[in-house]
């Protein structure tokens, strides 16, 4: 039988985080995890394969924001606009969570092969992003260079939002790296 | 005493690019590397660490080309005019290694570790160049949106430049990207 815990995924998330903060994600084990939000083992696998889950599970969802986005900008949108629309929208699903990515990426920041893994989720949206566009016909190399270009003003505006002391919005940021990245000359 | 090979170093990067060709990057021991090159497994140690190294030596000379432009820019050129040259001087050394480097793509989009490898390389030369640009007193957001643009630019090109059939120099791919991300609007 099993017991249904209350918000139990939220605890789990909760607990690591905490750990992988004190001790470091390299010593953290899921056992460890589990015992700080007062679950068993069994519980963490229901929700998550292992500890590198609970920082990147939402990658696909995360991805597929951006790419429906794209899809639905209106015909006339130019390749920029319809980038920026899921900009936006990955944006606005992120600002929702502040405090988890605050955290989140401090740990990540701390472990090289969680950096590696974080560089890999980004270049596939990317790959997504130009697909996205050229389903649009945008041609190459328009389409990756400006899908590459979008997830550059992502990451400029990401890194800045989980900067300690950042009170400012991710879409406000998004933004303001837009205009920064229309006014490169 | 050590013999001295007459072009040792460039025998075992051919010989490693065949191999990695034929076998398969992981499947490749640096014995057979060796082997292929007619040179023993201590010569190769005299030139590379272990077998990625053939992929990625020469990763810290292609960082200083980038920064060096950047630092060398005339005074008033703008961040991206500063970035543009340092792509440029990095390509005008590229464009040298033509085939090795379209065989090592190869090679590095047949195996995910590589792949990481190669996106850690560009994302600490993005860092690399937004730490030239502050030198020259361009500010944040600024010099990091810069940076990781010209990346974006230059990923792009290489990419194209790499691409079968392709005949066009690399220094011309990447005025081409530049000239597309100055119209993004």
């Amino acid at each position: 039988m099993v017991r249904w815990e209350p918000n139990a995924r939220g605890r789990l998330e909760r607990a690591a985080l905490e750990l992988f903060a004190e001790r470091g994600y390299e010593q953290t084990t899921v056992a460890e995890i589990a015992e700080r939000a007062g679950l068993t083992k069994r519980t963490f696998f229901r929700h998550f394969s292992d500890k590198r889950e609970v920082l990147f599970a939402g990658g696909e969802a995360f991805q597929a924001q951006f790419v429906t986005a794209v899809a639905g900008a209106r015909e006339h949108a130019t390749p920029l606009e319809a980038v920026a629309l899921s900009l936006h929208a990955a944006g606005a699903m992120l600002q929702e969570r502040h405090a988890f990515a605050r955290e989140r990426s401090a740990v990540i920041a701390a472990n090289r092969e969680l950096q590696e893994r974080e560089l890999v989720k980004l270049a596939s949206v990317a790959a997504a992003l130009a697909a996205a566009l050229r389903e649009r016909g945008v041609e190459e190399p328009a389409a990756s260079l400006t899908a590459e270009a979008g997830i550059a003003v992502f990451r400029v505006a990401f890194e800045r939002w989980v900067a300690e002391g950042n009170e400012r919005a991710l879409p406000d940021l998004i933004s303001e790296s837009l205009d920064a990245l229309k006014r490169l000359n």
